[in-house]
């Protein structure tokens, strides 16, 4: 039986922790945090499997979390959606992005793609018999230039895919952006698929630019999130998205049929958790600006070269100065010089800018973690 | 945006639910127990949850867990899997089989599924541009005839799609029906994805034909499983699929960008559960008979007639002595007069036969619910 994804191998996620467990390596390369979310929420969990709450949530996710996603959204981007039929909860962001792809995808349609792009989006498309068309951002900005962009527009393009705040290189869009994105989303009709999984991960007090902040935008887009990314949990695979109601039931018959629904107990853990605390995802912020500046300063002192993330809970660090190697060749070299696992940025380019020497690291680490690991980097 | 599947509507399991929760009626349409699992299981959540197992599983499942699925199916099926290659915990059974369909299914490719089918499999198809072929299979019996299958095979036919114990007619393959689709799989080379969602709910002391006892068509199976159906726990939405690696190296690679892992301490607990406790499985043959002849017992007083549900919870029942009108009408019927949610079969056919006069019950239930359902039934 044929490979459909003859050039995909195992995520490159996967591969690095893989790697920094064998290696004992302290692992910053995959995203997720090293200390857990708030006790009330973890503790929640057990109430309702004590409960009974064990069996089938509602396809489209239990009403209370639905409810509670769409107060948040009215609080963030006062943005009225509906709960019932404009937000479904998905098993992790991951399905709702393949989801939606899967429902709007067909054979010959070209989907826009930015550079280094999350590793999930070019083969959902490819598995749906669409092209993707991959648009490089480049160092040290990686700003879209929307020209660019508006060229790249074919009569078969149809959907754009973004994702800002941006992994793995941090930036945000601007209002600017989202402008760009909706006249030619606009005048093109395309579907905006917009990964906004880190969300509340924005510093130095800039706005994130929800597609669902644009009133007109949001009218053609899905924005998908991540109560693992947001509450700590990445191990609960929840997710969600919001889009408007006719485009919603095009997703929804295909997450009945990939996933049908999501763990019971958890979401209604979530459900509370929200509504109790709308105040969590406002002090997200300044909880990872510290870290990403403790990372930063303890840094500062090697022979890493970076700009600060502008958001997500990412730090780009340009190696050159360390050792003149493609990057995948220094992440496995950090791994067993220093004990430090990165994730390389070659990767995520269908064709990597050549001198490419960036990777990746994650600062959602508690300080020891942060401490251990530059430690270890600034003897480089 | 046009609708990929303009025929695909809400899955019949949420509308008989919904419509059951809004009449108040006693709900044995969608296939879920109204008891919990063995608290030792639901125990052991809270255990890992607290120790900070919260964030991302391996992406092919916990190691622990999949060592004990693999323990579990050298004990029932004689069969030796490798715990590394051949098998992924999923979330959910329903994505272990959206996984599969998407990793083999082109457009063009032609897969073979007996009616009454579980709704998830003609839209999965679909989605990856294949042709369900529909053979449908006919009360009483529903007994396959490989003849008429043999003879639906094209040079586009790619693979079969089984489902026993089946899901709604409860009937289950014999060793001749495993002996026959292998026959025709290996004649054809065909890819064999096997529901066995069902395995350990077998009754009178009949053996589960699992393809994975059978050596030479194991190796060109996928078996799907579900920790929902075999340990009461439908809400948690975890699932597994064997396969041999050649195959399970190609299911990942949709599986890591589908929904990428599945909850870290659900997963953990269920390895503790399935470790310790062998015998849940060995016991559930008995106790779910038990529930069936209860049911079944008491529904002898109606005018439904029936015969014993030979695997699954659930009993399909002949109404046509109260009612002689379709299916869906009589369901309607059902909830609103007798206060009973049950579920229509003919949904599950491509070409519903006329005058089929079934309803399908979950007898997934405690005795009270039972009772009291059978007692608003056998009024009619
Ligand atoms: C699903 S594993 C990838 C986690 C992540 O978002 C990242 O490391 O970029
Ligand atoms: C995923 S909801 C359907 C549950 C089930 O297996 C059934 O009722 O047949």
């Amino acid at each position: 039986f044929d490979s459909k994804l003859p050039s995909t191998g195992t995520t490159i996620f996967t591969q690095m922790s893989e790697l920094a467990a064998k290696h004992q390596a302290i692992n910053l390369s995959q995203g997720f945090p090293d200390f857990d979310g708030p006790s009330e929420l973890l503790n929640r969990v057990d109430h309702y499997i004590q409960q009974g709450a064990n069996q089938y949530a509602p396809m489209i996710g239990i009403p209370s979390l639905r409810q509670a996603i769409s107060q948040k959204i009215a609080r963030c981007y006062d943005h009225q959606v509906n709960a019932d039929s404009e937000i479904t909860v998905t098993s992790g962001a991951t399905e709702a992005l393949f989801a939606t792809i899967s429902a709007f995808v067909r054979p010959g349609d070209e989907v826009i793609v930015f550079d280094p792009a999350y590793d999930s989006y070019d083969p959902a498309i490819r598995l749906n018999g669409g092209t993707p068309v991959h648009i490089a951002l480049l160092p040290p900005s990686f700003a879209v230039d929307w020209q660019v962009v508006a060229n790249a527009i074919t009569p078969n393009t149809k959907a754009i895919i973004v994702n800002s705040p941006h992994n793995p290189t941090g930036t945000v869009f601007s209002a600017h952006d989202l402008e760009a994105l909706y006249a030619i989303a606009d005048q093109h009709d395309l579907l905006v698929l917009s990964d906004e999984v880190y969300e509340h991960i924005v510093f130095e007090g800039v706005k994130h630019q929800s597609v669902l902040r644009h009133k007109e935008l949001a009218k053609r887009s899905v924005a998908v999130s991540s109560f693992g990314k947001t509450y700590h949990t990445t191990g609960w695979k929840i997710g969600y998205c919001v889009a408007p109601a006719p485009l919603m039931a095009e997703i929804r018959k295909v997450h009945q049929y990939l996933t049908f629904s999501t763990s019971t107990p958890m979401q209604l853990a979530l459900a509370d958790f929200l509504s109790a605390h709308p105040e969590h995802d406002e002090v997200l912020p300044s909880f990872y600006q510290q870290k990403r500046d403790f990372f930063n300063e303890a840094m500062s002192e090697s022979r890493f070269t970076f700009t600060p993330s502008p958001g997500t809970y990412f730090q780009l660090m340009d190696y050159s100065a360390i050792k003149d190697v493609p990057d995948t060749e220094f992440a496995l070299w950090l791994i067993e010089t220093a004990g430090v696992a990165a994730i390389p940025i070659s990767v995520f380019y269908q064709t990597p800018p050549e001198d490419m020497r960036l990777v990746r690291f994650c600062f959602a680490k508690q300080a020891a973690t942060l401490s251990a690991a530059t430690q270890q980097l600034v003897r480089l």
